[in-house]
């Protein structure tokens, strides 16, 4: 993999997603194999916002490498408070460490910063952009449950806000996945994403009911559909009550249906199913680790 | 000691308690011989409210065993705030980890996450209810500086609401301790920890007056009044002179009384005090070291 | 160098100053050399006030040397916040680790938490007092560009409330170094440094007008102009803009003239000026870390 930086998973290939997964996947196999593999490897965390979740992510995955983390912290107590510009900031911190992961309300600060920096820079999540270490985790697990080929995968919830659902639907077209959309009408796909995958030929279909398919699935990538954004209550648990993933959907569903979830998750899925066999949303939050593991190491090989 | 979890320091038995003390004592004789004990060791700190001391303190043992540690950070900016429940949190840290410190302001908090994490986890505090750290630390103090059996021992200040009061006191039933219980008639035990030690047969007596117990006192443990607790200053400052130790207080005690405190103080000893043979607070907040180092091993041996 | 604390630069001789720079150079000449050369080190890092440069600058520099850090985090959270004082707060942390690094808004901080710990303090700055460590990365930079004999340096911007300026003025004493104060008139240098420059014998001149040294000078060290200096906006920009650097600043001045601030910047260097060679801003922060690698290494050995 020769990338300096990881901004997007749109600028990764076929070939640069499977080198990741197959990394990882060997260190799935072997842990204790790699506590001592980056023992000098400092990665910096500069958050610009909060994500307890992605920050404790890669600070885990750079402890279990060997290495360790320094932590900006939170930006009303930085230098940012008192005027200095991103491309400062990170040439800074830049300075210091190995690596650098950005998180940052903005949209396309993560490619600005790379601008500025000579370590290798992760976008951690940019505002309404790319959050790329997601989409990789959320194929490790759909690899380890399904594989990534010759898959039905039904996308639910809010499709029209969600992030990680953009920037998933995009990856997946380097596979041989069907990709079945089901939203509330005023939450659908926006033009831009439907847009780039029609143009990569992918093979896609949405849905507002999720009865109507459900039953040719291998894979549900269930997703928040927040009460913002719609005007009133009784709208927002009218819509989320539909798409609730229970025992009666599960009952409804092929048996070996995986359920994922990039959490956190609040209604959207009844506890009841986080004992059964198709939950996968946990394995997910754990895979978070090595799947970073094994960018932070193909990175830190590509700089060395 | 064959414990998943340590929530309260009630489930620990005579023989568990020791050998957390003993453990620690070992730790405490070489330092240097542990450095590099628990190398791949991470440790989830999971504060649901602040708690610096208690943080650092495990953060300390943690990296002085040569692991490491991942902090959550504060709760307004996590998942949490996205209305994530608790089981859920702890969950996806421990995946991450290889045990957890939970503090949490919720009484029964650590209990029930406890019963959601594969990894060993340690109460860390929840609201009124445990902190069986603190105990562990204070018993490790006690036994030290007097021994744990065939002493007497003083517990002066606010009783009611104390949490550290009524575990350390729970925790003495074990030994063969006197304990004299010295409050304001306002801040007595509550009936439940009186009830409790009387049905472990614990020798208890209890005073208003410190002058007529002082005397026999192989050590006096030193608590907190909490201007809140009281309706006007002026009373609140009556009382809490009342219990104030200073350089007269020793003068009427044994020579070799030892003086603890759980520690932030602010009025409660004399500064005067600090200096003389008899105050082992320092003490004891620097044994929560090696006592947590030595629970944290354990734990760790036994989920190996 | 035989120093428990290091509270000001001013305690610090030639010889003191030159040890810590030559530490600083073994270090930048092979880094890797020293990532394992504290594995045991666990620096306390206690700020008061958030300063995030300077704590992850001290955070760095102990994990290159392969030790680890552990941080008392914000002070509204902690003891302090239930009335604690900074000695007992400096007591009980001093008693977790090797050494600490105290950040306050109060001059004269540090010397007080100094006389409470019995393992070696640094200052990280103390209000309007000292920040030695800000002093030596600030030498360094100098020593490695220009030299420290021989020269002479343009100090310019708010030579008033600037806690960096007067304690490098003071430092540059050691030295033979002449030295060209640049400010507007109501920013001078205050008397108290005036004199402690004339009783130390230092060639010292005052200017208002930049362009009327400039050509003379080897290095421009600038500094922020605060807009809360002054009482009113277009005030403000007006001086501002007068010692702004931009290319015409440096089509004045020597070709190797070297410019560095002490960053974060706002306007005072235009953005022009980062990829010249003169640009030595950068390179300065990057210098934290080997400078106070260096600092904390021959504390750590001379408590050792």
């Amino acid at each position: 993999m020769r990338h300096d930086h990881i901004v997007t998973a749109k600028q990764l290939s076929r070939a640069d997603i499977e080198a990741v997964l197959d990394r990882a996947a060997e260190i799935d196999a072997d842990p204790a194999g790699w506590t001592d593999h980056r023992p000098d490897a400092l990665l910096g965390l500069c958050f610009f916002e909060p994500s307890t979740r992605t920050r404790m992510s890669f600070e885990t995955a750079i402890k279990r490498l060997g290495g360790d983390a320094v932590d900006m912290g939170a930006t009303d107590e930085s230098a940012v408070a008192k005027g200095e510009s991103l491309a400062d900031t990170v040439r800074v911190i830049g300075g210091y460490v190995d690596a650098l992961v950005l998180r940052h309300p903005r949209e396309g600060a993560a490619k600005l910063a790379a601008e500025h920096v000579d370590v290798p820079l992760v976008n951690g999540g940019d505002g309404a952009g790319h959050h790329p270490t997601q989409t990789l985790l959320d194929l490790y697990t759909l690899r380890e449950s399904t594989g990534l080929d010759g898959i039905d995968v039904g996308i639910v919830g809010d499709l029209k806000y969600g992030r990680t659902v953009h920037s998933l639907a995009r990856a997946l077209t380097n596979f041989d996945a069907r990709q079945h959309f089901v939203s509330p009408e005023s939450l659908q796909l926006p033009a831009s994403v439907r847009y780039d995958l029609h143009e990569r030929g992918a093979a896609v279909r949405e849905h507002t009911d999720l009865s109507s398919v459900l039953g040719e699935l291998d894979a549900l990538y269930v997703t928040r559909i927040q009460r913002e954004r719609f005007p009133d209550e009784t709208e927002y648990r009218e819509v989320a009550g539909q798409y609730r993933i229970d025992e009666s959907t599960l009952a409804a569903a092929r048996d070996d249906v995986v359920v994922m979830h990039p959490l956190p998750r609040v209604d959207e899925i009844a506890p009841e199913v986080d004992e059964t066999d198709n939950a996968r949303y946990f394995q997910q939050a754990h895979n978070g680790v090595p799947v970073r593991m094994a960018l932070l190491d193909l990175l830190l090989e590509g700089s060395a």
